[in-house]
């Protein structure tokens, strides 16, 4: 049983349920799960914390990948196992403990949770859980649709456990591209020169004496939520295009343009997928999520291959996958979050970075992760790794939301993630804004006139006009600064009044 | 004459006189102009264009490696010859012309500006004027006390002016270390794996045709203005040599530490230079800028070697280095801003960041650059470079400032220059605050009791348990975030009223 699955045969006596191995935590632990936005989580070891806190104590502090699927996040924090959690979430329920203050959440850099556990500043892995798809003889661990952080939780956890699950093919194996940096002072270069060289191993090693249990499953990976594109999106993409295909006719890239990276979520998606409609031919992503556009890149031979640390599709587009994976996996190489979004790669491979904003300022300060300021949406995941160290930093948002009664294009952002350094070019479904070379005074006129909502534009001029009285490199009304975003707060709408 | 500078003889024809130079110029021009934080910078060419400038319209976007010393900057900007201005500066004139928004200013983290020069991301160079000790019989421009981005516009200038300048001693030769990255997309690893590795040439190579003239200068480099360290700035270096010894017990470090790099200024100076009381032997430097503090600690055999892209000393300090240079060339490396401050160096040697903040707030948000929200300071400098991709990233700030009027510690910054994810300690004079792996609502609490100046923490305490009734991940009362700042501006002092 499972012989083609543990092939290591000394193993087969670490098998046991999710509730035996469940018995291995001890309250205030801290835990490395695998899970990248929603793909190669644990299906099994989270409900049985969850089921097993019923009886004792249990909090513990969960590292991961990045968010987890099938409601995990959740169910663990509405049952008080997550006491702590880094470096990224984007689940409902968590959001809510998270927002309310009982759980504490450490939003992180991705490619920056490993380094940090590595140097001993983060509390070390007591136990590691891994889904795999086999354990192969010599006790390497082959990883599902995600690598995310589990090969730095399994090189650093005391024990192992590893979650083998039945609806993830055999053929996932060879997917993988395990390389980890060594510990600083005395760490080489990371051989990576393109986005489709391999340079480590297909497995995770691991000390076989270090796994401390096996549990099967057979659950799949929840599938993407992302919202199908709509007119505003196909807006946007047409603008990027438009954009790209300028810098390809400067002579800035070439026709294959430069590695892309590109968010999570419905916009990113929705931008990347219409890039189909582009001329772009030989492309290459070099990204942190490969969602269903990327899949239809690859498909529409515009996309070469894609390198990324998660593949989150649909559940039609995963099936596709899987059943067209000796096409696929020719063309697709999942890595460490780290290496996907090493600032020493993505700074030498030159990345076009193209993330969503919850909304930016007229000049060019991003909020990606804070409602009105305060209230976590998800978390910073790799935009800032990719954006900081890019060749190109793009932010996309649609120009409003909530029906056009928040502006996305504010007077100051109520929160900060990117500053303006690190901001190139903004799009709405209005326009594309190119901030290069740019002073604060220049892009204000450049951002509201090309990405404002139509509706808001009266107001973000008068604001700027005013502030331009005060005087400053980036002026500004200090009193009114945040007033939007407090009118939304106590009216429900940004228009209500005049600024 | 000069045959033991200009050691390629047929360059002696370009010899001619800055108010000749200057005449190779024209309105609207992009120039490159050695000098970092007034080092190294050209002395005859900015006085000469300010002449011009007088006749008929001049008016320039002027890149730099980072400051210029000898008021250039100011005289400059005065005379209306810098129209654009990029990427750092600190001089109270060329900062009041900023603000008044006569000049333009672009702040650029420090290890970008050559890569978008490169990119075209910037309109390229026309010409270059870079001060030099020499040029060898191949052509080599042997650079003077800065190297900032003066490879980068000797290589893509259209034509190149050369100040020789003969107050810079002829031993300089050889402490300089050139090294540019190749262009994206086919860059190679840059093979730097210690602070004191050599990996370029010791001189700038360039086509001796684009040399259009060479011009004779003798006047020093403008001394650091930085002042002595006083009674705060030596209890901020005890907090910081308490933590580090504190990183070197827990075993995260080795006794030499990590490579340190230290900001700009006179805090930064002054904390350094506490380490002279320190226990740690074999540091090592990684940084921008050796201020006086660099030389002591090499005299006091604490730092075995110094690693930089421009040396800023007082007027004593530099006098002893130059008399002693044969003692200090084995123990300096002057290298690209571009290399200093790589992202791919900085993160594989795992820098030890300490820079300066004019503010920051209680969850951990920096200000370096904007006074009251909106008045440029000076830029961000490389901070940004070495605070996101360093190993640990220190900021320091008095607690207060202007006699205890502004409170170095506000409920919300009124400007973002690192953001939270950027900031792994803070320090003042009171104490220091590890926020490592805390998550906001942690982390005020601690930058409010170790950091703030006692006089500011009730009103900081009663805002922030005002704000945790808002709830969400960083609480805030909106209308009162930045009020602070507006009561100093309009009362002369933040402590007037209870918030
Ligand atoms: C910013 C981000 C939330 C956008 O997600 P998305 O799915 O593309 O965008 P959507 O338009 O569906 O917006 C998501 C929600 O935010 C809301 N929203 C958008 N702008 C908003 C604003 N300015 N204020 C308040 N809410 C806003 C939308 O209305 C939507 O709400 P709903 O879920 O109730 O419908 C998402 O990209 C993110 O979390 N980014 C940060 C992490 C990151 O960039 N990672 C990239 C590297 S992987
Ligand atoms: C932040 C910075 C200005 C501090 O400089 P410094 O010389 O060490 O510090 P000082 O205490 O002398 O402060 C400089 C001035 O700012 C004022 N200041 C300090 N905090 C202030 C605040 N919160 N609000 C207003 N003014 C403030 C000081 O009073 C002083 O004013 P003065 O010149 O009129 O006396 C400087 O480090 C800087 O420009 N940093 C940004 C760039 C950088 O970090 N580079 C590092 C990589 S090289």
């Amino acid at each position: 049983m499972y012989q083609d699955r543990i092939r290591r045969p000394a193993l087969m006596e670490k098998l046991m349920t999710a509730q035996q191995a469940a018995r291995l935590f001890r309250n205030g632990m801290t835990v490395g799960m695998s899970g990248f936005t929603r793909a190669g989580d644990a299906k099994a070891l989270p409900l049985a914390l969850v089921e097993r806190s019923r009886q004792e104590a249990l909090q513990l502090t969960l590292v991961t990948g990045a968010s987890l699927g099938n409601d995990s996040d959740g169910l663990m924090a509405n049952a008080g196992v997550v006491a702590r959690r880094m470096p990224f979430q984007s689940d409902a329920a968590l959001r809510r403990k998270i927002n309310s203050g009982e759980v504490m959440f450490i939003d992180q850099h991705l490619s920056e949770t490993a380094e940090q556990l590595r140097s001993g500043d983060l509390h070390g892995i007591d136990i590691a859980v891994v889904e795999a798809v086999a354990i192969t003889p010599d006790g390497g661990i082959v990883p599902t649709m995600s690598v995310g952080n589990s090969a730095s939780f399994v090189q650093q956890a005391r024990q192992v456990i590893v979650e083998i699950n039945l609806s993830a093919p055999l053929a996932l194996e060879g997917l993988h591209d395990i390389y980890l940096p060594a510990a600083r002072p005395h760490r080489g270069a990371i051989p990576m020169l393109t986005p489709w060289q391999r340079i480590g191993s297909t497995t995770i090693p691991v000390d076989p004496e270090r796994i401390a249990a096996i549990v099967i499953t057979d659950s799949p990976d929840s599938p993407s939520n992302a919202l199908p594109p709509d007119a505003e999106t196909d807006a946007i993409a047409r603008h990027v295009i438009a954009f790209l295909e300028g810098e390809v006719k400067a002579g800035r890239m070439g026709p294959e343009l430069l590695p892309l990276q590109a968010g999570i979520g419905t916009i990113a998606n929705a931008v990347l997928h219409g890039l189909v409609d582009s001329p772009f031919r030989d492309l290459t992503m070099y990204s942190e999520v490969l969602q269903d556009s990327a899949l239809e890149l690859l498909d529409s031979g515009q996309l070469a291959m894609a390198s990324a640390s998660s593949i989150t599709l649909s559940a039609a587009m995963h099936d596709k996958f899987i059943r067209e994976l000796e096409h696929y996996r020719k063309r697709v190489i999942l890595r460490p979050q780290e290496i996907s979004n090493h600032p020493e790669v993505v700074r030498r491979l030159g990345i076009i970075a193209l993330n969503t904003a919850l909304e930016f300022d007229i000049y060019g300060n991003v909020n990606s992760t804070h409602v009105g300021g305060t209230h976590m949406m998800n978390g910073i995941g790799g935009s800032g790794d990719f954006a900081r160290n890019g060749a190109l930093s793009i932010f996309v948002s649609k120009a409003a939301a909530k029906g056009g009664k928040i502006s996305s294009v504010v007077p100051m952002v109520s929160h900060v993630d990117h500053t303006e350094h690190d901001v190139d070019v903004l799009v709405t479904e209005w326009g594309l804004a190119d901030l290069r070379g740019l002073a604060p005074r220049e892009r204000a006129p450049l951002i509201i006139e090309k990405c404002a909502d139509p509706a808001y534009r009266p107001a973000l001029r008068a604001y700027f006009e005013q502030a331009l009285q005060r005087g400053g490199q980036t002026p500004h009304v200090l009193e009114q600064a945040l007033s939007w975003h407090m009118r939304y707060r106590d009216t429900g709408d940004m228009r209500t009044t005049s600024i």
